[in-house]
């Protein structure tokens, strides 16, 4: 679905015919996957390989340097002159779902390259190098872990990821042999943060706001922290037609209630809440489900709000669960605390869209990023381009070419605000 | 669980060791099963042929003849002097379902052989053929259509039956064949209904009220009807971390109020209603649902109730629906209606009742029975049997020797009574 943009006159025919290479970029790349159906692109895959390979001829037609990392990141460079100075990296990741879209990731990482083009063609000196990063693994299809690349580059690879195995049972270490590199290297991957001025990321939003503010780029202010959990819910199965409702222990009646009660805690609290999975047994038509199994996803930009929001919901799910002589347990799966983006960052992107004429807007990210890895590590800061009903992770995924052509914009201005440097014309 | 008895005094030494025996035999027939680990008694299985030689060699000890018809229904006659005169059938199924309790069907079946063996014993002079049937399928799950024995016996048999196909894809012509029987003479299991008197059924309750009332049987009034239905709810997938709630139109959250509207349902009409099925698709724990499906199986005593029950509800998940911007759907999988048991077989069992000191007592059944097929048949009658905990179709299934007592007195009074000769002492 195609969005009327706003603020069409600061389009620069440079900027869009970056764009329309970028766009065109994108379709290239969803080439580079293990099915002709559809884009999977897993880590240390050939299509991994086969994408690398893509993006390094295109580096190289930027006139940057190209080189790939002890786990597979594949990098370009835009130096500076002070051979000494420290790097500023842009970029995301470049490996894929199972049946994606071409966008998730790959845009942030063709951003970053033509960025890079820019500076080089006008010879902008730079205080730092422009380091441009695709990283290898931010979706953990393959191995089940996530932000494998990203977590690599800030000194966080954990050497028991190499014993993870994939669903054919090869394991990390044998795919990275397989792929060309060296198992024991892996964590030469770790940049030294001393030598790192800060991480940009531009990514989708897989979100429907920016399309709902009619605005096409947005300033990321936190990633969302997430706890996730499996709830089991015990009752006593039962003929349906032969016990009477009062004498019944239903776990999905019980079940039903809590769901109503997540939907409730959105309401409560400025969290955001999911019932994704659920289950059921015996799981027959005439039968009184005797367990019910569901998960809850819990995110919200505050860990405080989302911990508060989790134990008003706890209580009512046990109240009513007790209530019904269901017993209600369940066992947490995940957690990850929200991150906030460096506000110098905020700063530096807030002004480059005023200076782009883009009314000035941000939002937090809901989806977890390469940019939570660099959190400890580095200043990090993210940019999001609305994207087609918030579609992602999905073939109709989509985004407009005059958006991706105002994010170039936007970034450009804020690195070179950063770097202190005019904005060539 | 057990109940203290009422009315201890009524049990008779000559009916309380028919009980035993009963209570021996079921354990016995118990072995007759496809598995060694739990009773799975199937249509035409060899487990089937197993119960139905058991069964012919304690009717032979009854003096009473014995026959298999041509669908594999066993019978048993205490042949009344008059050769010419009508039957009554006494009896219920042989046949399991996988996993099954040792009482459900059965037990019908050998008071039945144990009313007839008593008959026998005291020469008791009838104006009707008791004849005792064991039907082999009431439970449908060979070939997923139910109650084929004694609908072949109403002349309710249908032709089509004939290419219903197993797990393994033997159709029920081929396992007949199989079995010893020819397919083609299905239709002779139909007796001429001039010739028969009536149908009584005795089965475990398979439900708790009569262990709530703390009685040991009850008259049965109705067999509900039952209407079932799988809901197809359709919404909107899309990222848990990224849709705020307000965009949303999750399926699950429709599906939760829906299930919760069918417990309403319960208290705002006099009908069972259960969701005994959900799934959800994609399924994931970080992804907004975008489909559920769901069955509804309702259920109750007066088909008119049921569906203005049934309209409330469908109103109601509409609406709500509507509201959250979903789809809702729906197909109809089953639907039988109620049917009432005939009057006179409720008013001979309560006499009976009344005579053996047990408190008078009636309920609907929910679940459904072979008397349903006798519907428009012959006129049918039911009595329950309190079993423990409401539980059936399960190894848990249980009953007590003295209830069992209990149902054998009542019939044998019931039957004396209809037959008008005096019981004998």
């Amino acid at each position: 679905m195609l969005v009327a943009r706003k603020n069409k006159e600061i389009i620069k025919t440079q900027s869009l015919d970056a764009a329309v290479r970028i766009m065109h970029r994108c379709d290239t790349l969803a080439q580079a996957s293990l099915s002709s159906e559809h884009i999977e692109r897993t880590y240390l895959s050939n299509a991994h390989a086969q994408a690398n390979k893509i993006i390094e001829g295109w580096i190289s037609e930027a006139q940057m340097q190209s080189w790939q990392d002890a786990v597979g990141n594949v990098w370009g460079r835009y130096a500076s002159e002070d051979v000494g100075a420290p790097a500023l990296i842009i970029g995301s990741h470049l490996d894929s779902v199972v049946n994606a879209g071409r966008y998730d990731g790959i845009l942030g990482v063709l951003l970053g390259i033509e960025l890079g083009s820019f500076l080089a063609k006008h010879r902008v000196k730079l205080p730092f190098h422009l380091d441009v990063v695709g990283f290898c693994d931010e979706e953990g299809v393959r191995f089940g872990a996530t932000l494998l690349g990203s977590k690599a580059l800030a000194g966080k690879w954990q050497p028991a990821w190499m014993d993870l195995t994939d669903e054919n049972g090869v394991s990390l270490s044998e795919a990275m042999t397989e792929f060309g590199l060296d198992p024991s290297k892996a964590i030469d991957a770790k940049r030294d943060p001393e030598t790192i001025r800060g991480f940009l990321e531009v990514h989708i939003e897989q979100g429907p706001l920016l399309e709902k503010r009619g605005l096409p780029v947005g300033v990321v202010t936190d990633i969302a922290g997430a706890r996730r959990f499996e709830f089991i819910i015990e009752g006593k199965a039962g003929h349906s037609g032969t016990v009477p409702m009062f004498l019944r222990n239903d776990a999905l009646l019980g079940a039903s209630f809590c769901i109503q009660a997540v939907e409730e805690a959105t309401k409560r609290f400025d969290v955001l809440a999911t019932v994704g999975q659920i289950s059921c047994e015996p799981g027959a038509v005439n039968v009184i489900p005797g367990n019910v199994n569901f998960s809850l996803d819990l995110r919200s930009a505050k860990d405080g709000v989302r911990d508060r929001a989790l134990s008003w919901l706890m209580n009512k799910m046990r109240f009513e669960c007790q209530r019904r002589g269901l017993n209600i347990d369940y066992i947490e799966i995940h957690s990850a605390d929200a991150v906030a983006c460096d506000s110098e960052w905020q700063r530096l992107l807030e002004s480059a869209m005023r200076d782009s004429g883009v009314e000035v807007n941000s939002l937090a990210s809901g989806a977890g990023h390469d940019a939570m890895a660099m959190s400890g590590y580095t200043q990090m800061g993210m940019l999001f381009v609305r994207c087609a009903e918030g579609i992602s992770h999905h073939p109709a995924e989509s985004i407009m070419v005059e958006d991706v052509s105002v994010a170039l914009e936007v970034i450009t201005r804020a690195i070179c605000d950063k770097a202190k440097v005019e904005v060539p014309r």
